[in-house]
């Protein structure tokens, strides 16, 4: 299968990037007050790390369901790609950074909490343009018809338009907006609409089965 | 093989939070006495790498029996399979705070140890979630009968009943619960139950291989 | 397919190597200025991440689309990879020592960009050595007759000219070599000629499909 | 094919080790004198790099060589490469150390040396301990006769004797020991036996082929 390589790179990717969240959560250690203390004020740490996690969960889920529908990797699909992989990338380090600000008050809360957001806005606008792009020029071995197409744009297109609203969240309050991405990661979780089961997730062998992923 | 991507992600995990264990083996250096007494005083650190790297060994080499044996991967199975993959990439961060208090006495030594011993609780239980979800839905190739089902499954209760009881000892002494998980995971190095070789593990080409892994 | 493996380990250290570049991102958090100024500051880092996460990105697809068209692999090529792999694992390290000295002058700052380029040029032509090697041993599924080898190599040894003119550079402007080496990477994502159409990238299968990349 | 996961995951350990080599060539940075003589003095750094990234390359060659050559992966060789990728998964930390301590004189500089060659030799006796079982288990595709067998042996106890005399020779001077071992690496490039070419990295489909590496 010619998108195994592609797909192999991104594992590796979406996988390191995933494992390295977890380098942020080591508390100060002995010397800075009890455990237990570091711990609690070490709260921002955790929750951005359980959202952080989420997401990149999710949109691995999604490339999954993406690229097992692909019929043929062109080379615009290998840069949207890469795209979408520069924000995966980017993650961490904008973790880190709420992590370290959510806790304050002011402008830096606001402008740490606005990059999160950005970045995962990037990250899913990057997702949009490989679906559009496989849609347009037709990859896919399961073509959405338009309906299910029309919905799995609605889907994307939510998702960005609430990132997007994120961004704005986060000059009012940092933490609303990193609460705000935690329920869309959560929404995604549970979500499971038709135009999924029968889009870019559906597979022409099944295309009437209940479960997207099921073989 | 549909359950290809989703092994390789998990792998890709596995690898990574494995490798990153060793991030924590380094002594302060140069300056701070001779080298002999960093290492030495360094014990926990080792003690404690050496637990977790057989522990994440353990967990993938039972993940690679149980997923040989799916005949088909659902979308609740990727998410029991993140909840999993959440644990293992914070075993670096609960290796790395033990590690920190072993030396130590008192509360803060026993809340570490208890950090540690949930991490490995909740990886067991999210297996013990993948095992269940499986037989549930019957998604093994080799369907576990009454028996061998009952076994795998008293073997998986046991691990998180030992991870359990290994919090309680937690707050007793620190050491002697690092040294219970250690034992776990030296306990499932050597153990080869019928069950196992039968059950999960077993293939349906070879059902009556005395060993589980042969092709 | 044999060249399987050492995909799958090429993939592995070029996602490690594209992921870690982003360990460098991080700012220094609160107590040392508002945030917004630590990012303007920070610039270096973010202008030497792009160029770098975009050269090993391209330097991926070079690598993908050369060994989609290798028939066979011998032990030289394994270590003409591995010689690629030993350049690609100290980009982190240049591109941070590269942000270090980018917004200071004198030597200091052109030494560190010398080295960057130069990391660059070792990398391509490692890269080049197995291009070189593949067509030499006629190891292409589709081999490259006399113009259109003549076209690969141009380009490579265009890249290594411009990494080469690059280095000299560093001691006049540090940040004219950055964009020079950013130029490249753009230059090749857009880049299409025949010569990549038909030649290493292209299909025996499809040698006239227009995009290298179709399936 | 069934040793397929176990490769992934083995990749992936070695990919992220042989990577992670490369967090420790940071020089302190500004404001710690000319960066021509930050690099200078940090040449144990670079040496020992150079060094562990060779033989951790050297190590996957001979992996890959055989495993290709493995008909079956039972229990006990999953553990056994566990082993062996204990010691991979420790390089980094081994290598960090040595060159933390090899400019400097005197029994700390022996004993990093010491540890760094005590981790190489761990390498080379797990994997003996892989090929010895394959070996005696009759796991492997084309058979080591007698006369091939021994040679292998011979190769791996040779790698195995350099290595723990090493660990005497780092007693005596740390800079001879580390040179030591770039050797053994440097000779593993080189090395081209007949019982290799016929042994565990032959291919029963191509039994006289003069390249083990051919497909």
């Amino acid at each position: 299968m010619e998108s195994g390589r592609l797909e192999a790179f991104s594992d590796g990717v979406f996988a390191v990037a995933i494992t390295l969240l977890a380098l942020n959560l080591a508390v100060p250690g002995p010397g800075h007050g009890p455990l237990g203390e570091q711990l609690v004020h070490h709260w921002p740490v955790f929750a951005a790390y359980v959202v952080s996690f989420l997401t990149i969960g999710i949109i691995w889920v999604n490339h999954h369901a993406l690229f097992r529908n692909f019929a043929r990797i062109d080379r615009p699909l290998l840069f949207f790609n890469l795209l979408l992989l520069f924000f995966i990338v980017s993650i961490p380090f904008a973790t880190a950074t709420i992590a370290d600000y959510l806790s304050r008050s002011g402008p830096d809360a606001a402008l740490a909490s606005a990059i999160y957001q950005g970045v995962f806005l990037g990250m899913s606008l990057s997702f949009g343009a490989l679906l559009w792009w496989s849609i347009r020029r037709e990859h896919l071995r399961t073509p959405l018809t338009g309906t299910s197409a029309r919905w799995a744009f609605i889907r994307f297109a939510g998702g960005n338009v609430v990132y997007a609203a994120a961004i704005g969240v986060a000059f009012l309050s940092p933490l609303a907006s990193l609460i705000v991405s935690g329920l869309v990661a959560v929404y995604y979780v549970f979500e499971h609409t038709p135009a999924q089961a029968q889009g870019p997730a559906g597979k022409s062998e099944a295309p009437s089965g209940p479960e997207p992923y099921d073989r």
